[in-house]
């Protein structure tokens, strides 16, 4: 069989020649990053994914190479053949910078017309043509450093739950729709004229189903499905890292998924991660950092105002927490001179976008407090609200008075959003942390009823049931989640294994036993034939590569994404089909 | 936090205790494979993913756990604490078959109602049943040992290619029609309304646009989809091992191939594969075995004949000959005895279903040639056959005489259906094959046209080329199949990377430059800006796996198959769904 690339047999790669080199004939195969002639002789800067090393045409080494270089342009693919030869002048920038190559032998292997992007990391173009082009966009040094950083991560990840006895299987992509969950993908039937498929939202009941069988550790690296409207760190398939154990209680679960952190943060980043992790209650979480993620690589930390309040004169906070809200301020500590008044407007304005009506301040100055509000407090509650937050020169603390949802939601993203603003989050810290003892349910205004926090199976903790019944609003679940620098990267939880506290939760949750059994039906049957206590965790792999490459959109760390409009501009998916295909599939298009 | 499992520590598995055990403690936890009460005492078998090993209840070494020990059936899980003890009646059938453990403390996670199927791997029981309860069948050691060898595949997969290099890389699911394929599932687009996304049939042109990114090496093991009827081996959802390679020629493939599956073979097997593995041109496969997947077990080769019946007075053999049609027979030598007239009826009824319209035979006993047709043929012809068989007493020659296809087809399936009504098939002896030399094209009688063989982005053998406007179906591709046993595990081929080639292929094709542009037109696009030389291969995981663990079904080593009608009896998926689910999708159901 002849051979497609001629005679010419690659062993070097460009990115990884070093003076040990010098001396040794090398074949490099790659792009032109660049082509330029000085003093008589052509220059090429090769790329392959290792990197880049210079490449010199010279008559006097090969005529002929040297003629047909200069038909070359910005991405040829090309193969050669030369010599390694210290540098003359030695580029201190490129890690090849000490050799180059004189060329004996040329092969051009394919053309390239000028780019629509350009092939370096610095190319400031629009995410759009990036999108379009994203082959071209990949070939940037940072995009293969991303995906390879990924491809690492899910080795690292792979190796250690085969390690210690987790077993990889496959969970199906055509299956049924998801009851409380997020919207489906559907995908009609062909062979079952009128059903319809859904992608996963996630294995989840697939991998209780295989704790059930007696698989005991399972896990898998897969693709997941919802039809959510797009923010930036969403996308209509995600990657999850999916975990269940069986005979094993929050303290198992926690352990081995330390471990498993350390693991990675270690292997990819060489950073020891502080073991055991910090654990912190939700409602700890809520009352100092207005958050179930908090980032706690800084203070600026809530605090309660109500005792201090309750009985002011200022309406505004007294009539709160009569009404059963909250008054609580944050004190922005040290950089009180960084805002303006101005400057505590645009605070305001962005507190409001999370549903405060205001946002008081008071800045502490060397000549005392200056606040708009001040008037309206007493010197006590001033001295006091002063107090409670340790405020001194310098300071700011910022209040909001409110439903207490609406005061954890806004001062929560203040504080990040002020940390971002001053600039003082450290990209190269990791903060992690296991937020634990989340509510069982929450309320959920449209439906009217109760909703599981996590999901129906969550367990509730042990000393919480009796309060099933009577103040479900007040159960806690055996649930976590873990936070790595104020996002979330996975959560799970203990489940329900015993059919009586699963009766129990159906009953909280507002569910009939018909309509349990209509949602849940083939878990539940399972259930019956012997269930062993299991639980386990989920991870959202992009977020965590994400992070751990220190990008700010999930869309760095996926080879092929969508858009914001849940679409491809390389591949224009989705697009219309043939009228005969939705034929077949027994539906019609209900768009003119 | 409570503990779900309360103060109880598994720190054993059932099927690990030896002799080396005894005298520890042990707690174990698990599945009562079944109970029962013998001489004062209770004995269970208690069973893990592990194994079984029998635990006794005794009242002397605890009343309190003796007398729960009653309510004890099988499949309940539970948990015990006891003494590991040599046993006093060895079990040699059994790997903990030495030991017992006398049980201090037993706990009781879930109940069990008596399980639908038995946990048991000789439980012969409908498929739809073992499918509709398969977190039961499952628990099968059988199945779970299929899973686990599954998991042990895809780790050494894994591993094997990050060690040389390649990157695994996630592509897209919601994605474009597959234009030139089989049916794809469509995914109605919300937020698009109007459009459809297909899932993927494979990673084709994703890989393909990595190589053209300069990934240099890419893997991914994902799920694939195609919307065809269902046959034994096939699943509308199935697993493959993707691969692509840049800068590389046919031999660079298969090698790099050749060292994954001897690291397959010999990890999971302890079998050493013959390296390399045999190469065999198409043409040649055709002609010797009726097959381009030949099983190379055993012989029964074909053999023509048209040479020696051209001119026959016996105007079937003749006449087919003259039509240009194909004379060919195989020689079951050895086993002619085996074949009674009635038996050879049989055969012949196996031949008609794949479109022979009869099968003449010779048998070859010490008193001569015994044949219907012996009496139309000259003694010099009959002569001349059996001769070309090297046929002696006790064959058994069989001819089909028709057009060349069909004789090819009928007797390759019969070649393959006697050894298995023979019962020569060794199943532990693994026979590797590489079948290249593919034809590029093939005739597609519905579409009237030729459409490519593998897909229109294969790359026709250098020496041929001149024949694609003037000879198509001369044209051989450097394609190549791995083949297993006569099945088929994988297959790919050297890719098209210059666009004038393209150009070629896609007119013999029969496609306008429209229409390339229409079909093809992102993947045209990418090449125009540098493409290397690339080919890849791709492995039907599944296949893989149900050889290497001797099944004879893919449903055996997936977790959660579904059925011939593309349905799970589990999940009940496909489902009916709510109307306001299709209007939110643009989409109404055709279906009354």
């Amino acid at each position: 069989m002849a051979d497609v690339i001629g005679n010419m047999k690659r062993n070097n790669m460009c990115g990884n020649l070093t003076t040990d080199n010098i001396g040794q004939e090398v074949t490099l195969m790659g792009w032109v990053q660049k082509r330029r002639n000085l003093g008589g002789l052509v220059f090429v800067d090769l790329r392959d994914r290792t990197g880049i090393c210079q490449v010199i045409f010279d008559k006097d080494v090969s005529e002929e190479a040297f003629n047909r270089a200069e038909e070359i342009r910005s991405e040829f693919v090309i193969g050669i053949r030369g010599i390694v030869r210290k540098r003359q002048s030695v580029n201190p920038n490129m890690p090849t910078g000490e050799i180059e190559i004189f060329v004996e032998e040329l092969k051009i292997f394919s053309q390239a017309q000028t780019p629509p992007i350009y092939i370096e990391d610095e190319d400031e173009v629009s995410e759009n043509l990036r999108l379009k082009y994203r082959y071209l966009d990949l070939r940037k040094p940072k995009m293969q450093k991303n995906l390879i950083f990924r491809h690492k991560i899910t080795k690292i990840v792979r190796d250690f739950f085969d390690e210690n006895g987790f077993v990889e299987v496959e969970t199906p992509m055509l299956t049924k729709p998801t009851p409380e969950g997020a919207r489906d993908y559907l995908v009609p039937s062909r062979v079952n004229p009128g059903k319809f498929y859904a992608l996963p939202q996630s294995p989840q009941l697939f991998k209780q189903l295989l704790m059930v069988s007696g698989m005991d550790r399972y896990f898998q690296i897969v693709k997941c499905f919802r039809d959510e409207d797009l923010r930036a760190d969403r996308q209509p398939e995600f990657t999850q890292i999916d975990v269940e154990m069986s005979f094993v209680d929050i303290d198992n679960v926690l352990s081995i998924n330390e471990e498993l952190i350390n693991k990675i943060f270690k292997e990819t980043l060489d950073v020891n991660i502080n073991l055991p992790i910090e654990r912190m209650p939700y409602k700890e979480a809520m009352e100092r950092f207005g958050s179930d993620k908090p980032d706690t690589r800084f203070g600026f930390e809530l605090k309660c105002l109500n005792d201090i309040v309750e009985n002011s004169e200022f309406k505004v906070f007294s009539g709160t927490v009569k009404k059963g809200g909250d008054v609580r301020g944050i004190n922005i500590d040290g950089y009180g001179d960084s805002f303006s008044r101005k400057n505590i407007s645009k605070l305001e304005d962005f507190a409001k976008t999370y549903g405060a009506k205001g946002l008081a301040w008071i800045k502490i100055t060397e000549e005392g407090v200056n606040s708009p509000i001040a008037k309206f407090l007493s010197e006590d509650e001033l001295n006091k609200i002063v107090e409670r937050f340790s405020a001194k020169a310098g300071d700011l603390i910022l209040i909001v008075a409110d439903e207490s949802d609406v005061v954890y939601d806004s001062l929560g993203h203040l504080r990040v959003e002020i940390a971002k603003r001053l600039d003082i989050l450290n990209k190269d810290e990791y903060k992690l942390l296991w937020v634990t003892e989340f509510p069982l349910f929450e309320y959920d205004k449209e439906e009217d009823r109760y909703v599981a926090k996590h999901h129906p199976f969550t367990c509730p903790m042990d000393e919480d049931i009796h309060l099933l019944e009577t103040e479900p609003h007040k159960v806690r679940a055996k649930a976590y989640d873990i936070v790595l620098n104020g996002v979330e990267i996975g959560g799970g939880s203990i489940r329900i294994h015993s059919s009586e506290l699963q009766q129990k939760m159906f009953k909280a949750l507002g569910f009939s036993e018909e309509q349990a059994w209509e949602k849940f039906g083939f878990l539940l049957e399972a259930f019956k034939y012997g269930t062993p206590p299991h639980g386990g965790i989920a991870y959202g792999l992009d977020r965590l590569v994400m992070l751990l490459t220190g990008n700010d959109s999930i869309r760095e760390v996926i080879a092929f994404p969508k858009t914001q409009n849940a679409s491809s501009p390389m591949t224009e998916a989705p697009t219309y089909v043939e009228v005969k295909q939705l034929e077949e599939l027994h539906i019609e298009s209900a768009v003119e």
